[in-house]
């Protein structure tokens, strides 16, 4: 099979909203007037964002949310995307199983496909993802102000307890390790959440470096800090058998959760209340944030003090 | 230095068009009403598609150059890009000279940076396009009909005689090397060009994979054919003192030159011979659109043969 077949079997789909689709030597896109668009581009490595044991389907559904939840911290509605995809060789197990995943996930969020690359080389994944959003209403990470309440959506800290079983630096029981291991490889981006966050949240972001890494982002990009309430953190119920350091580090250093981090005024409170029954997505007010710069988490005043604060990839 | 560090020195730049560029979860853009968008995506490895001896700031000019060719070949107008690099290692004198042949290029063509990844993982540079073009102007592949005329931009070939020479399977002399490297690594979006032939191109592709080949992909979304006359491809001049099956393979199956190919219909040929002198760009007519399927190549009638047709990466 050649490049040109590969892609015709896998990764061509009829245009739907596109003007025109994958095949020419760029796609043709009518944006929505009145609105924004929303633009974000992420890369994984195999090794380095995933195992090399991971099933492709998984990883298409992943490598796709991960992009997707950057859109969803913006308030942005997903409209298209580009895929570019270096492979070591044509697997066509592989390739289907990847591509199966990659559109479910997709069809669900209502972003198609519409141009993109492959060729041969160590398994990469290159996605650029584009939404729209109403002209001034995206959320930005540099509206938080001192008194804002800090949310977080779902529950954090499985997925880093997953990554470390994989690495041998935890050993879990199967069921725990099978549910760390879903919200791991199978993260569902917070698409209606952040839509309906647009005029209520002062600032937001999806949680991938950590918790309060993340948040960190919001305070230096708001001139403020944070304080958060290690009490009210929505620390997954996975964890519930693990050790209490074990537990800190992941909920509040652990990334790969791709739930949302959002700050809004005490007077917001109700309405983001009512709005987690409606979308039947937890959220939990876990903090403030505060004129002084720092981000700190806090058991009964005293702050937590993490070995490990966040993730970076050019680490030593 | 760690990832955040390293974009914030070598590519987060003021955000010029862009109403929010690098350093949110997206950037966001305003498109200009009336316009469609453009948007391609190319991926480069090392080992497949550069030399690891290359030049970072020529790997930072040919990464972009290959993906404004795109938007050059919709007759669009560059307006923004992402870039997600993976990197071995923290090289700072690599990423000070990727990002000066990046922006260099990137400054030329007006196109913004506005978002994009870094990891760490084998070289590996993808980046998004987008550009601006009159809604139902952009050049497609599959305008062109029998009648038409067959255009090339420039000239052909030397970008293949210099992938051969540094695979072994030539030998040059200084001059000829250098001239045909130069055209492999510093290639030349033609984006004037590409803006001007709106309206006056009936299809248009940009050479990637070698004339023929493209030029065949124009035939089959168009359902025509085409006929070449070999002695009007305009060969490039450093490559006339080597030998004609050299020449054939290079002009006629080469890629990575990056001139633009094109169709119009016969009335177009003195504007177009006026917008050759207007852009200094040479446009070398060079064949014809057919009804019968199928591209070929001619001398007086004769079909040429060539031992590869074009560059497929997944060719065994």
């Amino acid at each position: 099979m050649n490049e040109f077949e590969l892609i015709a079997r896998y990764f061509d789909r009829p245009a739907r909203r596109a003007v025109l689709g994958v095949g020419d030597d760029a796609a043709l896109l009518a944006p929505t007037p009145g609105m924004q668009l929303a633009v974000s581009a992420d890369m994984l490595v195999e090794g380095r964002h995933f195992f090399a044991d991971v099933s492709p389907e998984a990883l298409g559904h992943k490598a796709l949310a991960v992009n997707l939840s950057d859109l969803a911290a913006m308030g942005a509605v997903p409209a298209w995307c580009t895929l570019s995809l270096a492979l070591p060789r044509v697997d066509e197990a592989w390739l289907s199983g990847f591509a199966a995943g990659f559109f479910a996930l997709a069809d669900e969020a209502g972003i198609e496909l519409v141009g993109g690359d492959t060729t041969r080389g160590p398994l990469t994944i290159a996605i650029q993802v584009a939404g729209e959003v109403p002209a001034g209403l995206a959320l930005l990470r540099s509206g938080a102000r001192p008194g804002d309440e800090v949310w977080v959506s779902g529950a954090v800290g499985a997925a880093a307890v997953a990554v470390a079983a994989r690495n041998g630096e935890l050993t879990l029981d199967a069921a725990t390790l099978a549910a760390c291991s879903r919200r791991l490889d199978l993260p569902l981006p917070r698409l209606a959440l952040g839509a309906r966050l647009r005029g209520l949240a002062s600032a937001a972001l999806d949680i991938s470096d950590g918790l309060l890494a993340d948040l960190g982002h919001i305070a230096a990009r708001s001139g403020c800090g944070a304080r958060i309430d290690w009490d009210a953190v929505p620390v997954d119920p996975a964890l519930s058998g693990l050790p209490e350091p074990v537990r800190r580090q992941a909920a509040l250093a652990g990334g790969d959760d791709y739930e949302l981090c959002f700050t809004a005024p005490p007077q917001a409170h109700a309405q983001l209340e009512a709005l987690a029954q409606t979308l039947a997505v937890p959220l939990s007010c876990i903090g403030r944030m505060v004129a002084q710069p720092g981000v700190g988490a806090f058991v009964q005043e005293q702050p937590i003090v993490l070995p490990r604060a966040g993730f970076d990839h050019f680490a030593a």
